[in-house]
């Protein structure tokens, strides 16, 4: 790939956790000069010993002095309160772009902003269990999709430009809707995180020395910091309780079946659940599982 | 170990799926004699190939005739099906044991045995993914619980010798009573089970491309069988119904604090369920998951 203008540009990464982290060495790599901040020290100094970024400050002004693109990977409610402070610190011809995980609230701040022309929302969909500057992966990103969403006075160069980015860290760039976003990662993520919560929350730690693979897997997003998830389930509200709500619906029609005895509609349920389950993610070989 | 009882002596494994064909193999280690049977012929057929069995019989009584131990590893209707036939062709000196996924409807049958004093109901904990004598491992029960419900009639003897088949094929004997046992799973597997099979019904398969991690692990037990889980779920009913209605209220305290922006009470269910989660499985290192 050749970058026709990212290579030879100045990124500031704003928040040097995993994505903050794996953006650095991905950008770095493809020869782009990054500059890291964080307000947590602790985590700059560690981006900087791990190579993650080539210069670190101590300030976001002086982070954001003579740079060309401006990527914010604070957890979403830091980058909604960063926004304005950016725009006016930022040089008028440089790129903002978020990563957070809901859109229509960080949408609706970069619609309001004065120089709103050259921001543009966020996400590469990617992730893993650690997190920190010490999880960074340069690989964090590949053939995994970054949706960009953009505002109503997002321009089509600003746009331009974030599609060269989430190319440029092996990403494939998908433009969408922030409203349309939110309602289909409400359903595969945002839900699964409150489904497993709810999960962990009924089950005892007596039953665990009964507990498999199967309890394992449902349970694990259970483990995720709280305070990331509050901001995010509070800034996509009202699309998680829509799909909360029918989610339950289906929960409900499967537990009805169970207490009428109907093995039909249990049944049916359980295939037409199958069907999804391989639709999603294929069908598994040679057969099905087994109940631990 | 010294198995001064087994070593040398006959077992009938009646089904030969995973659990079936991994207790062959498990058991032919210790030196025990494993005659097979399975109504699926080709079943019996790759068995007898693989080596999981040392003699293959066409009909259940062949299978039964001079049997030290009979342990019947089909799904559990098929066992409840089959207890009656089995005590009736069986030795009156010969161990009945089975391996179903739930025990107080076996262990009601067992009661009313003519033979009952040497039944007693087991459920080892583990499987895995692939099903089919072809996934069988003399491993698969290694460090895992196997569960042991004993009737009003079975005899210490019997419950003994249990233990010992236990012990041999690498388990972990717990002795449990059948509705505890019930209570147990219905929270560990039967309720992670609907809770994944009602996700899958929820999701679509356009919603596949942004799916991360998190879904895959949500929904992969909806890719169960569907029949065996019929039979569970029909067997289990009034335990699965308390455990899903219990969850389903824990699930609208938390899509309640949601729908009412309830920074507070919303972190507060988190962080109860992230305890939850690492009193389950332990924390993980260094840190949190991140939503993908």
């Amino acid at each position: 790939m050749t970058l026709t203008r990212l290579a030879g540009s100045r990124v500031a990464v704003i928040g040097l956790g995993l994505i903050g982290g794996s953006m650095g060495l991905a950008l770095r790599r493809e020869g782009v000069w990054v500059q890291g901040y964080d307000t947590d020290e602790a985590a700059s100094d560690e981006a900087a010993r791990l190579g993650l970024i080539d210069g670190r400050s101590r300030t976001l002004s002086s982070a954001l002095d003579g740079i060309d693109v401006v990527l914010l990977c604070t957890p979403v409610s830091s980058v909604l309160n960063l926004l304005p402070a950016v725009d006016r610190m930022t040089d008028p011809s440089a790129l903002i772009l978020d990563t957070g995980s809901v859109k229509a609230a960080v949408l609706e701040v970069m619609d309001a902003l004065p120089g709103g022309a050259r921001a543009v929302g966020g996400h590469p969909l990617a992730g893993k269990e650690e997190s920190g500057p010490a999880a960074a992966d340069p690989d964090l990103f590949r053939g995994r999709p970054f949706v960009l969403s953009p505002s109503s006075t997002t321009s089509p160069d600003t746009l331009g430009r974030a599609v060269e980015l989430a190319g440029a860290v092996g990403a494939f760039p998908r433009v969408m809707e922030a409203q349309r976003h939110d309602e289909v990662l409400s359903r595969t993520s945002h839900l699964p995180q409150i489904l497993a919560t709810a999960l962990a929350l009924c089950v005892s730690p007596e039953d665990a020395r009964y507990a498999g693979a199967g309890l394992r897997d449902m349970t694990r997003l259970a483990g995720s910091d709280p305070t990331m998830w509050r901001d995010i389930l509070l800034l996509n509200g009202p699309c998680v309780v829509a799909e909360a709500n029918r989610y339950i619906a289906r929960l409900q029609e499967l537990v009805a079946a169970i207490a009428a005895g109907d093995a039909q509609s249990i049944e049916r349920l359980l295939e037409d659940g199958q069907q999804a389950r391989h639709a999603l993610h294929g069908a598994p070989k040679p057969s099905a599982g087994r109940p631990t």
